[in-house]
């Protein structure tokens, strides 16, 4: 055999992440983006929107407990839930561990992401047939702007990155329209990129959240999967939270009180970025 | 211009990080290994023991910083220093910014490295000139057989990685020897590899260490430039240190307290390898 596949992510024009692919499981352009799901010998199974991978066996873990847990462990009585994006079904998948959940929307503007994911990816997928969960396939901006004010407790914002499709989901009005449906006491988590080399971007979303919520507090977790191997987070409340309340379920692969603690320990250099 | 110069550094046969090079500073196959330093956009300039990144620019202060604070703010009174490898300086630069430190003793078995750092890294290999320092161009191994007993307060192992010619740094009478020039209280820490590939590396050494000191405590930084983007250390002794007792020196820029006890928060499936 004198041939091989590989897959290259640009980090930025001058560097990122190569791996080798064994198998293309999936491919389709859908209406609103190209959707790849591929089989690679470290990573596993990878999900590739628009080029950029999104999720893979590896490191799904990491990311879906670290966006889930710290907001869902705040929180005195999270019901009613809501997901903007995640369309492969890992985070709906985390939510849905907690007894207190009742109700779960996921808004998802690309169907064929769900179907995929249905398909190929079922350990993350496997959440979508839990009664509590509802799917809407629509776009995120529209769905705020018609839900009614105060119906949820905590929304997760678990969309592409800041740039491209997804801009709309960083627009200020998004973001009063994410507070107005969120309950007295609700949190609001981003996802929000490297704090290696776009430092400028997770400032850029931090000022903005700060605009309309009293307290919005950047956390961290290492995902190699991702530009730099380090991602952040932005939790965004009207309430100072800071302590688990509630256990957390059993038998997750990263999450526990300690690293829930640490990952709101941010490095100097982050934080003089993010306060002064 | 239509030709474009590239790194590539395989993390394993199946993935790897790549960037962009602007200009090869140094090149030179010493004695022991080919050295080559380059400038590179996002990493800024880029130190290559045969091919592998060892630090740059970017992050090195995050490798450096987290290598050497951790022991000596636990330590209470860290006079006598010694670094195995650590030929470019950087290890140096963090241990002399503490005034307690009277006597450092770099080992480094490659004067080409430190030559070649001298001349192209200043801002790591300035230390060098400091009078409490001692450059030994000889290998580890040799020198710590060779040591007086209890003579050192802390030893930093800043060496590639366990495999290739560092090797021997990681062999059982060489953590003996660590341990026995070291004086009551010492510590002894070692760089150990990413914890998402290569965890059975890291427990393999865990294990070791943990035949000859008393306590053995994994921790964690984010460092791009390294394989996966997370980076582990063990920090071994016979005192059981846990809290700073020592301020840390000021105008750090990734390591303050709250970090230095995030650190040691290990994720779930680290905690799972490492302690069962």
């Amino acid at each position: 055999m004198n041939h091989e596949f590989w897959f290259k992510e640009y980090h930025s024009k001058h560097h990122g992440l190569f791996f080798r692919i064994e198998k293309i499981l999936f491919q389709k352009k859908s209406r609103y983006q190209q959707i790849d799901i591929v089989e690679s010998p470290i990573f596993g199974k990878v999900l590739l929107l628009d080029g950029l991978v999104m999720t893979t066996e590896l490191d799904e873990f990491v990311y879906h407990e670290m966006l889930v847990h710290p907001a869902m462990t705040f929180h005195p009585s999270p019901q009613q839930v809501l997901i903007i994006g995640g369309g492969d079904g890992g985070t709906a998948r985390e939510v849905l561990k907690y007894d207190d959940v009742r109700h779960l929307v996921l808004c998802e503007i690309d169907e064929d992401v769900v179907t995929a994911a249905r398909k190929y990816l079922p350990e993350l997928s496997k959440s979508f047939d839990d009664p509590r969960m509802e799917l809407k396939f629509m776009d995120g901006v529209v769905f705020v702007k018609e839900t009614p004010e105060s119906y949820f407790d905590v929304i997760f914002v678990d969309s592409s990155d800041p740039v491209g499709p997804a801009t709309v989901l960083y627009s200020e009005e998004f973001i009063l329209n994410l507070n107005r449906i969120l309950k007295n006491g609700g949190i609001a988590v981003f996802q929000s990129e490297s704090p290696f080399t776009r430092l400028d971007i997770i400032k850029d979303l931090f000022e903005k959240l700060k605009l309309t919520f009293k307290y919005v507090k950047p956390y961290l977790a290492s995902i190699p999967g991702y530009p730099d191997g380090t991602w952040s987070f932005l939790l965004a409340s009207d309430v100072n939270y800071s302590d688990m309340i509630r256990n957390h379920p059993e038998e997750l692969k990263y999450f526990n009180e300690e690293i829930l603690k640490a990952s709101f320990a941010l490095p100097n250099f982050i934080k003089e970025k993010l306060y002064d």
